[in-house]
């Protein structure tokens, strides 16, 4: 029994956000019960302000606020580069590596035949359409490195190339500090099959 | 870099959530941005809703709604023993137990010398006023097992003693399932002490 009925009802609606249980829809409710009614108001204006202002930037079909998204929009990016993922959620770890300067290109998905995803279904005739117009070098396909993700790549990989444009693949290995015995034996053939030379 | 300020703006709003870490709160912002309007709406509702409506209930002092909270208003409950926590977010866990039918009493903390909390901060004098009106059998002491926890059990248990009401104090000892090798050894010398016949 909680004491509350708006309390319960905050915990219900807590507890449908993904990785969140029951615990911690608890917790996370009594922290905003304590907190300052300005710390909680922020929460719920963020919240509403996302589903009011970011749609689908009309380039690269990653979330955006203006017209462009930030990073289209942004004269520090290498436009030469291209990395193509398949859902907005994979652009921020890329964006953490600090490695990747170029700029995106988000599938919306990735080809899954059992599912019914069919190249149409993706931003792939828009993708071809930017490296029609834009002055692109160098696509990295960095979908999933599952079957679907691969089937993508391999796909993506035999459209691009006759434009004479270079396509790269993220590399397989093992995770760095990761122990070889605990390495599944698909991901430590791919090492092996990639071993560079020291 | 994320593509959108206001994505940017939830993200760091969501951080401050207790157990929710940047890629937590990545994860939940993408959820949010991909669900149905409603479900968004919805989370922000509550939480203003429960900023807007949910204050002390004046007998217990754990969180309500109306006047007094569900739990002290309802009739199923036996209003004979009395279980003391220290914080509203004690009581759930109880609840889920499923073996306490009675009513709480909230202290708002616990005894900490050191911190500066006296018995006048704590709804301590309102416990004693509860005990002298309602009819009570048995209070449960179930603030936490640690030093400031038991400070405060033993603090309680002296003033109500004398009122001839029994006190009872929530057992130690090993965790259900739990193993004797990753045991603490002060956890299991209290199991050790409190060992019963079989």
């Amino acid at each position: 029994m909680i004491s509350s009925p708006s309390l319960q009802h905050l915990v219900d609606e807590l507890e449908r956000m993904p990785g969140v249980g029951v615990k911690s829809a608890q917790r996370i409710a009594f922290w905003l019960l304590n907190s300052d009614r300005d710390v909680a108001l922020r929460l719920a204006e963020a919240i509403v302000e996302v589903k009011d202002r970011v749609h689908f930037c009309p380039q690269c079909f990653n979330y955006a606020e203006d017209d462009l998204c930030a990073i289209c929009s942004s004269d520090r990016r290498d436009r030469s580069v291209l990395c193509v993922v398949s859902e907005p959620r994979d652009v921020p770890p890329i964006e953490r590596t600090g490695l990747f300067s170029g700029l995106y290109h988000v599938l919306g998905g990735e080809l899954s035949p059992l599912s019914g995803v069919g190249p149409d279904d993706l931003h792939i005739g828009q993708l071809m359409a930017r490296l029609g117009t834009e002055e692109v070098n160098e696509v990295i396909l960095a979908t999933n490195s599952n079957v679907e993700g691969e089937t993508t790549a391999s796909y993506l990989a035999r459209l691009i190339r006759p434009l004479g444009v270079k396509v790269t693949r993220l590399a397989s290995g093992l995770p760095v500090g990761g122990e070889l015995e605990y390495a599944d034996e698909v991901t430590l053939g791919r090492a092996i099959e990639s071993r560079r030379e020291m």
